[in-house]
């Protein structure tokens, strides 16, 4: 898989994230399910940080209606990391992201993945179109940007 | 796609799955990094219970080398959940599962998963052929079986 | 401590729980967090389906100010476990619960806590008097009841 | 209480953590058991980085016997936060540590935690005495270090 060859450089946008304690699993290594959060944190706090997402009290939600992840390498809490993000389509409600999680200093990729993400009417829960400010900070992350 | 259409009379394995106040996340429904725990949980208490799978001291253990689900309706704590299980491929050290979840009582999906293991030998990490006990266990949940 | 006599018939309320793959931590025991989400689990659980809390709309919302737990004997997933809730004390906004782990068919605790809600209005974050539908059912579980 | 002075001058050791999506709960704030996972995060990243602790294939494994925190102001994702660690009383084989979390840039704790760890040989789970690297981390902590 193309994936596997994931590169630091390729991430327009990259998150350090801080491993826990329990992270690790019985097997003494960061759990897959885990590897999820991580994406889930580095998207929405760029969406915050960057596109002015109001997860608090904003009219605009993002629903997750699918997700994956192929895993390369083992990662153990208390590694550091960081979660590398770009955009592959950006839609007029949707957008695909593709992630990738990288050990400090290393440049290839420990874990891939991508998840979709529809936006909502909070109140209807009905697509809407993604607002301009977010519009533009998932634009400045695709590729040909 | 056909995982949509998923019903709880396709899958072999039944597991109930006690939600929980911290699956809702700020949105007040489960978070979609959730749904991979309950497929870690069915199918290991599977491996276990039936499989004899030995999680603390046992030699083999199960590597996840990648994993998706798809997202059709929302679910929300305290609601009571099943997870479905089925064994879609049987290699020699590999197997893929099929999941997806249910709320109590519904006969189509909230959601449809799938995720692969690949048993290692625990000391060096090398895979390693399927013990019968697994082989026997796993092969129970294939379509055919 | 009175608390490690802690026997199952001491609670008015037992709510089963489903372990997951992930609460066991590298140690391979339910890692002593975990035991905190099943205190919040069960105390909501009781709080919506008896007390009539709405936690998605509702005006009442219950803030935790302080909790504690002792660790006695240890638990590992997939063990089967139910935990069991008190009422010890209840004022005009505040409640303070305690709560014992059991293993399925155990008598004896492997673990009690406590913890101290505050209920606020959601709007402004002041307390609030208990609602009578609440105020009813955690009357129910006090010792006295 | 004491606790609720907590200034981060008072800590001897701060350890950054960065939040999560999913550490917000429905009512939009950091969970109340999440505290809990920076508490253990930052007491076994000391152990391990300073104190020399092996949590993989070492023979001395940390089981936490009881824990309690204090909540004095809500945190919310994505806030940066740090947790400071103080060791308050240690002994032959067990050691009482005292930990606070603080918005980044702001003296006052937003809750203030302790727990105790009893330190075992992990194949016999009988406890031992701590050893020497480790208590000279440890004694580092102390108020009177």
């Amino acid at each position: 898989m193309a994936d596997a060859q994931a590169q630091r450089s390729d991430y327009r946008y990259l998150q350090p994230i801080t491993t826990r304690w329990h992270d690790n699993d019985i097997y003494g290594h960061v759990n897959n399910v885990t590897y999820y959060s991580y994406f889930d944190s580095a998207v929405n706090t760029y969406l915050i940080e960057v596109g002015g997402l109001d997860i608090h009290h904003g009219q605009v939600v993002g629903f997750v209606v699918s997700s994956s992840c192929d895993y390369f390498a083992s990662i153990a809490f208390p590694e550091r990391i960081e979660v590398g993000l770009r955009v592959a389509k950006l839609g007029n409600s949707s957008v695909q992201y593709e992630l990738a999680i990288f050990k400090d200093g290393e440049a290839h990729a420990c874990a891939a993945g991508r998840f979709v993400h529809v936006f909502v009417e909070r109140s209807s829960n009905r697509p809407l179109s993604i607002p301009d400010n977010l519009r533009a900070a998932l634009t400045a992350l695709l590729p040909s940007a």
